[in-house]
């Protein structure tokens, strides 16, 4: 395993946290790079939360609620149970640990700092040595065309209601207007691999293509690139993958996966459980590889964190 | 005691909370008003802070931490130790069943909602039934100036440099534009007696009367109008109101305090301590009346708030 080679990560919540943390168990950790999601930050209470980013500083941190796969470990709720009295919004857990964090990055904003800013101090904070970047420091909003209704913002489907509606169209609000965030070119330019982490292809992965630059940097360099399936035997291990390609007119498979990523990376990682899907993926112009993608505990996500990586250096310099 | 007249109390802080608690302890809460000074009122972490009206509501809904005076009973510290981890900004403690309030309200103000709005959905929660009004629904901020330097705010001073740096001039930024909040206005023409709770009379009262139209009605109703000096002694019992009116060139006495309000108050309640000095308040043109105003507890605030309601009522209608 060439261990002196940049890894950049295009990265959106619990999956992809999941599998940074494998990652950085047994790689240089400033060798990688996380590009992260922002497109579902929002407002609540005042404050600026930020899901994905915080899901993946919580998890590679080793802060994490493994129960959950979001939120901190020895978490409390003194805060929300007082709230859940006053009558105000508890749809949207916010922990009494969790909450200093968007305290923090609320008033670093409002003193002037970027994302970019805050995250570098959370990092520094926490001793995470891995790069993690949000995709842009702009404000981008993902909204949901929900069945014969309005948009609607992304927690609104995702958490209040529990991702429970049909939808027909999914919109980034703010992306024309975004740039990448400080780094974010630079890293995929100059990385010996880009991985797509295995993350809503829609409403995680999508966000962060869809900045200016991002997916030409990605096309142009699509044989570095190597993107993990999170739909596993038709169905997301978790939240609406599946549905929503579906419901989008993608098949609700590997497959569908492939065909979003066709044009922007060389393989397509698949659990065995999709193995018989391989030639379809390999007719969409992308290589298939099979193995055990379910990261149930960091050693299996390392596990697939290692042989992510070995595809694209063995298929470059042979076995190691 | 007549128990049927409407009781106006302007009102700050801790000195105020506990006269009110006193006064409900006895008197028909409904027929009570309390005018919040609102100029404190803060932004921090991208939450709205009120800690006057906070104050008030904890202490008169029996929830505030009677060591301190402020804050909560029972208040627990998850966020605050978090977000020092973080290093962010802890020089204003807040608990966290304190931050429920402040997140409650930062919310529904986002959504449109008043300070008044948002003040009476808390006194419904924590079932209250005096009327608590913040002086303006309007951003007034109180502004210092502190020797040699430029204009600070006023939890800057007051928290931050624990109101150790002397002041030359006080200003209430925004007060000029402000209307006096719903129903502040009526409950002022409407009181049988206009109380001036034992509070900061310069950076508490000051901005609430300074508030168009609200000194003005005190002018006309003087003498339904009585004050209780918060100095004792010569010294406040909490915070810098001896100091500051002392360095703004007032005597640092309830000598002082009459001369602020002699224009507005017909009787000024001073402590027993300074009985000495009942000559040179009368001689302001203001009728003082001594009594104990230590409120180490809810009964001698409640006397006091007797001895006060009394005052006004015996003065007009001979013993009861």
């Amino acid at each position: 395993m060439p261990e002196d080679r940049q890894v950049s990560v295009i990265a959106g919540g619990v999956g992809a946290a999941k599998f940074l943390r494998g990652l950085l168990k047994f790689y240089p950790n400033e060798l990688v790079t996380a590009v992260v999601n922002v497109a579902d930050d929002f407002h609540l209470h005042g404050l600026s939360i930020s899901p994905d980013l915080d899901t993946v500083a919580y998890t590679i941190s080793n802060q994490v609620n493994p129960e959950t796969g979001w939120g901190r470990t020895g978490e409390s709720w003194r805060v929300m149970t007082e709230l859940e009295k006053l009558g105000g919004h508890t749809w949207f857990s916010l922990g009494d640990l969790d909450l200093a964090l968007h305290l923090y990055r609320t008033q670093r904003l409002a003193e002037g700092a970027t994302l970019s800013d805050v995250t570098r101090e959370i990092c520094a904070a926490w001793g995470i040595t891995a790069n993690l970047l949000p995709a842009t420091d702009a404000k981008i909003r993902t909204q949901l065309k929900v069945l014969d209704k309005d948009w609607v913002d992304f927690q609104d489907y995702f958490v209040a209601q529990q991702h429970s509606v049909p939808i027909t169209d999914v919109r980034f609000a703010g992306i024309e207007s975004a740039s990448p965030g400080p780094g974010v070119i630079p890293s995929l330019e100059e990385a010996d691999i880009i991985i797509i982490a295995p993350s809503n292809p829609i409403v995680s992965v999508n966000p962060v293509l869809e900045i200016s630059g991002i997916r030409e940097v990605l096309q142009r360099r699509k044989e570095t690139v190597v993107a993990i399936s999170p739909i596993v035997g038709g169905e997301a291990l978790k939240g609406p993958a599946s549905r929503m390609l579906e419901e989008l007119g993608y098949e609700k498979s590997a497959v569908g996966v492939a065909d979003l990523y066709k044009n922007i990376a060389s393989i397509l990682v698949i659990d065995e459980t999709d193995a018989a899907l391989s030639s379809r993926i390999e007719s969409q112009g992308i290589q298939p590889l099979v193995t055990d993608t379910i990261m149930s505990d960091p050693e299996r996500a390392a596990h697939l964190a290692k042989v992510t990586l070995e595809s694209l250096f063995l298929s470059k310099e042979g076995p190691l």
